[in-house]
């Protein structure tokens, strides 16, 4: 079973993907990169889901931990997803509170993207026995475009 | 306890229904196939669920997996289910990225059908800890058609 | 404890209730019974479910099953329980296709009970890896009527 | 740790809170009782969950058994929750039909407190293997009031 | 690893944040704090949940239970969450109805912050066998926010 | 499709199967009725769950509920199950505390089936924000039966 | 895409898989069939979940539906899949109490197969509000073998 | 429906149990009860959940909270279980580590009662992203007593 | 953030870990590789779940897809873990009956790493409405260490 | 509402509770602290529940994530839980098998506290589609000492 042969999608010029890579050291040292949408006549929605993050208490230097949910609608541009894993990665020893962390991850990819429609769900881990969750979109949801809820439960304490 | 007469509903004319039949190798090898609508005056949901779709990456060739949900309204045509099934199963060794992927297989069936309104919701499993989802629509849906949410469940990683 | 005097509903005209019956064996054997409604001034939404339902495959006469949700908002009739039930029971040993099966059923009360607004969900079970729902309604939810979502859990395969 | 000074809150008129009672032995013969709303310039939904309701059919005295949920929105009024435990508690020996007595409930309420608006959901147990919802609501959901789902689970059988 | 250097974010002028703090001991003892809301040309949707709260029956002096979730969407200043918990934790000692103070809180929330709009959504635990919710929000919620619903599941009893 | 023939297997000695009964006043007034016991040379378990069961508190009169789960081995007979369920009803309108009512129970069915073995697993609804479980057996489990844990869920307050 | 060569693994002399079949009327009717154990060497568990069972009741001639678990360890024989698929659905239109059904098809497989061990458990759907579930194995586990618990959920009734 | 005449069980002697009582400032303000156990022949195991216990922190003076499970099996005495609500509330100002405040309750209980055998699990709400759970036995537990586990949730934090 | 230096682990020798490969054709093709065990004084598990397994039918080319959890306790040797992944992958175009496929996977890695115990989970999903699993073990679990259950769910239909 | 008096518990030489501390840059350079065990007759489980955990590829310096179960029996010393919590936090920079890490951590806390038995369930994030779980204990399990099931739930893909 072999690869099958390379598409023409513009993958061509990526830096990162299928290449090895390091762990970029903060949000500035990431390299978020885009590729040509395919269906670029179509609105669909793409979600990631990223239960994987971490950064740093601005004020404490102590760990922080959030499941993020990131839903966009592209117009010319997706994002390239080793990319913006590499770019959420690159949080781990950055400083910020919970909501501008979370707004920032969503501005970065607005800027980059342009896209139609993005939002993005941040639910953090509980500090003093009571979690913080961030939600943020772009603007009012596009309409005729498919945008399930994300439906991450909700923090319950014990028992 | 004997098979009840076969009823006169166009499934006559099939080639692959109630037939043995070989798995197609690729998505051009597969043939869809379509019979005339029960109740053409009525417009109802149909929603088909196939947790055991397959492919390829396209870039390293390693097999991708997704739960996939189709919901349509048919107008004139319903997709006969056999061929279905044999037509996401074509895929196994077809190599495509995510987003392709999932809108290639709803467009697919736009073309056969003409339905009254598709969508597709293709839930991938993680990546880089990371799973995407692609959901995408025909149109707005249909007023007055009963459209319930796919309440696919995310991603949540360990614990 | 004694049985609390019969109340003057309507329920005295039946032929089902609350005798002995032996099961319809096909749907035009069955028969649905009506009672009028109560508080037939206010609109109310009455939903049955039908974790029990099993037909026959017209093509191969091997058995079908599906769990049935059957929402209405009456007018002047109610249907009787008991005979609803019979009725479902009818299918047994009929052959029909899942999405003709499920109209059927739908289009049957429509008959009987003339109601505001009816739907039905049919979700049935998987045949080849890939179960098929059936949604339809007998025209737009009328307004100011309190309609719960149906929420039955997509099928997940394994895992 | 002593009780706390007795607010000035209108529930010096009342007959049962916080007094020894007995429980009623019909509706007829139970007595709801009423206090002003706190808060009368607002708009807030007050939601009773009663798991232990019980009644009995009125054809064959059969117990029978629901999960109640009431949703209210009061304007001048609020029900007191001890008399409403004791009301609930009163059909406990009477034979009523399902959507009779869920609707029963609902009116009595409206009648005692004229609130905005007001809703039932009534989830009854099985008979005959398939059980009877009933949803009601006196009137169009009031706008700008917030009025989460009730989201109690269907019934699904065995497995 | 050593703690990030300061923001110039106002959280200078907190007086219990990253200090030590006693428990005030009533809700008037309490000192709720504000800072700049970051981002204050977006709307986004800050959610605190809080299965922590307790306070104590007016009537009886007995400890009441509840699970609090409380959105808003900032305007000019967001609250410091330690305060917050601090404010929480001072009903401690405090008698009052649960309707009373569950919009208590909400109230003086919206005096401090002068959101754009903020819901309170309180579910306390069972008395009687029959839990109370109460749920209010300041207004109509804002257009194009992405507000998502609080999913708290309801009291099932038993079984 | 008529009712198959009668099989010989003891139920023709039955008082309350197949026939009109009333609901027992109190459980002295009950008739738990036992047939022989299929397969007597095998030990299977029989387990009936009981979420229906409802008595009176003997201080306050207050009714209380229970979720009930019932297994036992069957040596020479089995209970007949109408017969329980009517027995298990006539509990309504008695008083006896959770711990007696629930041994109670399992104590009638041991004296009746002179049973291999037998467990009662009685879960209460709260009182008091604290639920009572009560759980006996007549013995020690037999050796080489299959018998499968309840696995009731616990009570877990609210959130 | 094309059909790997037959295996020679004595499904060569099996008369029902692979090839069009008939219901069996009832379980005399049915050819339960059997192929030479894979891995003979070995004792491994095998188990079916059957959620698609219904007989009828012996007094009544109502249907019946029960979610079957059936675990085995193989000695020198295993059951042939489609032919007990074939056995379970010749029960449709069969009369049996529910422990004698149960025990039945338990010991139709042991006569079979004479198979190391084997369990069911019938978990049969609620009559009367009370549903009963039958739990029957051939002897003491066989010790070495890995045998996972069956982990059907109890009924709950609403709520 | 009038209360049920008392029970001669040793109730009579209670000071607290349907008596207005005062909340316990401290567990050494607050009087434990007990009655004779019934059916004091048999072993059998009670359970309480109590899931709205909360204390202090010996140190910061922070409320903590845990959902606690207790279960034993009597000898001669039961406890009363309003004296151990009202026991369990006397924390509510007390300072103690979690390990200690875990074990404190259960030893309070083993004097009082001298049971058989006693267990708590004691589940706390986390505390710098992580909980503490504390689970004492008194002993081995007794053989042919049931003791079912008790099946509290661990902590996930979010996603 | 730079990748941390390597450790002097075994892993050098390896020739597909860190290293592009190509999926392998059949599991003859496969090269599982393995490293000497950490901690070879120590008998720990080792779980490996693989929801992503996917195999076909020998006798007619149909896609089989199945949710395996292996369990091993190293004795000298652990396997490489991606070399274990591409091995599971080599099953997507190879005939092989459930039982079969399932000890033949178990049986490979028992041949290579010499474990001091294994056992494989294979969950399959449903074909005819029936689901099979396989259950093996390479003996009696090892004294002393932990082996926690692997709680897949059961199959339920739908409903 | 005052911080209670400082217990007399070994909590006075402690170097990091209750003070400003800095997150360790290494396993080696974390502190472990032990404070004498209060109940030291009494053999009593500790179970800490750690979802934030994180720690890099030792190979790739790509970050992994796992959720750990940490149960152990004190016998002179418990582990004072923000040390402990600073010592998980300070893997977050350090390269690591899966396997070797989890039972690191399981050592360091054996070598500190010499305690009667001590256990670590290590459930990874997955990584290639198939996540690894690490589970080992100190010895068997000490008799008489309750232990409960860890139940973290098993990886499922999607759907
Ligand atoms: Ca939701
Ligand atoms: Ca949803
Ligand atoms: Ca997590
Ligand atoms: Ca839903
Ligand atoms: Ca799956
Ligand atoms: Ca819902
Ligand atoms: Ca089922
Ligand atoms: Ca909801
Ligand atoms: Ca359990
Ligand atoms: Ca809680
Ligand atoms: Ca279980
Ligand atoms: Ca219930
Ligand atoms: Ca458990
Ligand atoms: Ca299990
Ligand atoms: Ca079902
Ligand atoms: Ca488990």
């Amino acid at each position: 079973m072999s690869a099958p042969s390379r598409p023409d999608d513009g993958s061509q010029t990526l830096t990162q993907l299928g290449k090895p890579t390091i762990q970029p050291a903060s949000p500035e040292d990431a390299t978020l990169e885009r590729v040509p949408a395919p269906y670029r006549d179509r609105r669909y929605l793409v979600r990631f889901t990223a239960p994987e993050f971490t950064s740093l208490c601005p004020v404490t230097g102590q760990p922080d931990f959030a499941h993020l949910v990131i839903d966009y609608v592209p117009d010319q541009w997706i994002v390239e997803s080793k990319s913006l894993k590499l770019f959420l990665t690159s949080f781990r020893n950055h400083g910020a509170f919970h909501e501008a962390c979370s707004v920032q991850i969503a501005t970065t990819l607005v800027d980059l993207l342009n896209p139609v429609w993005l939002r993005i769900g941040a639910y953090w881990y509980p500090r003093g026995g009571m979690p913080i969750d961030v939600f943020w979109q772009s603007g009012t949801p596009p309409e005729g475009v498919w945008i399930p809820p994300q439906d991450v439960p909700g923090y319950r304490g014990r028992g």
